[in-house]
């Protein structure tokens, strides 16, 4: 990983010095590299990691780095993990100029190594990203979701890229095509088990002190709040709905639709569906041979979704 | 052109309505589709137009409708083209999704279809646009931009893309590298002299009545204004600087400006410098064998930058 780190902020390097500065202020408030891990491992339980892994890696976290900077567009985050955006800072117009030119240097990397296999598995990633966030926010303006729709947008905006990170180890190491479609499956399945984790981290499921309500008050209905609404009665129903559209900048409506969602069994509920996809998701790497590569993956995945049992 | 259209308005189709809603709305108010045809031209030059051509022709009016989608964000631009930009109505953050979206739309199917070499043209365009714009804006803060600065930033943000049209039409034929090279070049300069045109229609230096002193409002400095300030005196440059960097929102403060321009030649200057990035394309050209392509393409320079000798 850090020989990873350096190359990577090698590559984030231009000569135009606004943009350099930008850089280097990205570079300092990264997260924790979840995403090239799982690359670097999936190449591992596959065969080995190559110079194409690394580049493969590179590219992830480029694309990655690219959706979060167009995410502090997107979402109007003035705040992100304890710094202020970027968009905050330099405003909406060069944030959305650094996400494109994060987004060419990945693509050039690959371009320039031939590395055409991996440039299919990212491409359709941005399309299946942009899709899902899309889809989510013309839901959130009817709020008429159904469980198979929030399958759908998690699948799309968020275990698409973790699909292509492991399909990227895969397909970095001389695997078959059955092999890197086995090891995509896998990355989708940890997604979503990933996704709805964080979705029960709105209702205040966790010892971290994550903020709550977020979504509720964005109109985000997510598998809890889905689940809970099916059992409703008409008339519940309806009242959740109607503090959801008309009074979720209210903290005492927001608390009733929490309360709402607790008392009918939701976060058992979507426990339950992300220990589905978690179990799933080991099934199939409990297919490939034993290997270091292999327990760390399997300890990535745990520690990636927090299983708390 | 027509088959093309078609095969456009295809590619922009998508399984969420929103995005179906938004892409239609885009291909109404789509431009002259100026980028397209010259990429069809150049490969008529180079040989002649085949599948290849077609798929370079709809990734390059993909990016480019990206990159307007995207610019509509960056310049807060609430109006393009008489319509009310995807921006004002939809809001940044669906305009930045929008943009990701067409994006990978033209990079998968440049994927799909094996065409690395129109891939890499591209991808190299996606990186000179975005860091030419962020050197303007950087610019843009200081004021003290040179005639070489303005030369990097036009050669960046405009004649990267259109110098890629025309090397992407090229490279779509079975063409070798030295005329691929060569097209680029041609591209190029004509993409310089077409954004020296569009600046200096800020001076109002036509009969279209486009609106006037927007860059200077916007604290872009262009050609005419550069060299009018080099030709300046110390006291006279002071004052002009102070009036772009304090009063640029007052209407008789831009007239002001504009009239310094005029009086100093700098219109004359930069029309001059037009001038000869036109000839110089045409050079270029002229080096091709007749053909109708040829002569179409030197047509559609001449229309596209409206030279009215």
């Amino acid at each position: 990983m850090t020989e990873f780190e350096l190359k990577f902020k090698d590559l984030m390097k231009s000569k135009v010095k606004l943009l350099d500065h930008i850089m280097n202020y990205i570079v300092k408030r990264k997260g924790k590299q979840m995403r090239p891990m799982f690359v670097f491992l999936s190449a591992g339980v596959c065969g080995g990691i190559n110079e194409s892994t690394h580049r493969g890696a590179a590219l992830i976290e480029l694309l990655h780095t690219a959706t979060l900077v167009h995410d502090d567009v997107v979402d109007d985050a003035n705040y992100r993990r304890g710094f202020f955006s970027v968009n905050a800072l330099w405003k909406n117009k060069i944030a959305v100029l650094v996400g494109d030119f994060l987004l060419s240097r990945g693509l050039l990397l690959s371009v320039d190594n031939n590395d055409f296999h991996l440039l299919k598995i990212v491409s359709n990633a941005v399309k299946e990203m942009s899709e899902g966030e899309l889809l989510q926010i013309a839901k959130a303006r009817k709020l008429d979701i159904t469980e198979e729709v929030y399958y759908q947008i998690i699948r799309q905006k968020t275990a698409s890229l973790m699909a292509s990170c492991c399909a990227v180890g895969a397909s970095s190491t001389a695997s078959t095509e059955e092999i890197i479609l086995r090891m995509r499956e896998f990355g989708e399945k940890v997604g979503m088990a990933f996704q709805i984790k964080d979705d029960l981290f709105d209702y205040g499921d966790d010892e971290i002190g994550k903020p709550v309500g977020i979504d509720i008050k964005e109109k985000k209905m997510t598998l809890p709040l889905i689940y809970a609404l099916s059992k409703a009665d008409w008339f519940e129903k309806r009242h959740i709905i109607s503090l959801i559209r008309n009074k979720s900048d209210n903290k005492k409506a927001v608390k009733e639709v929490i309360d709402f969602v607790k008392k009918s069994g939701g976060l058992n509920y979507a426990k339950e569906a992300m220990h589905r996809y978690y179990e799933e998701a080991m099934v199939i790497l409990n297919q490939f041979p034993e290997s270091e590569y292999k327990t760390s993956l399997s300890a990535l995945v745990d520690y990636t979704i927090e299983r708390k049992k």
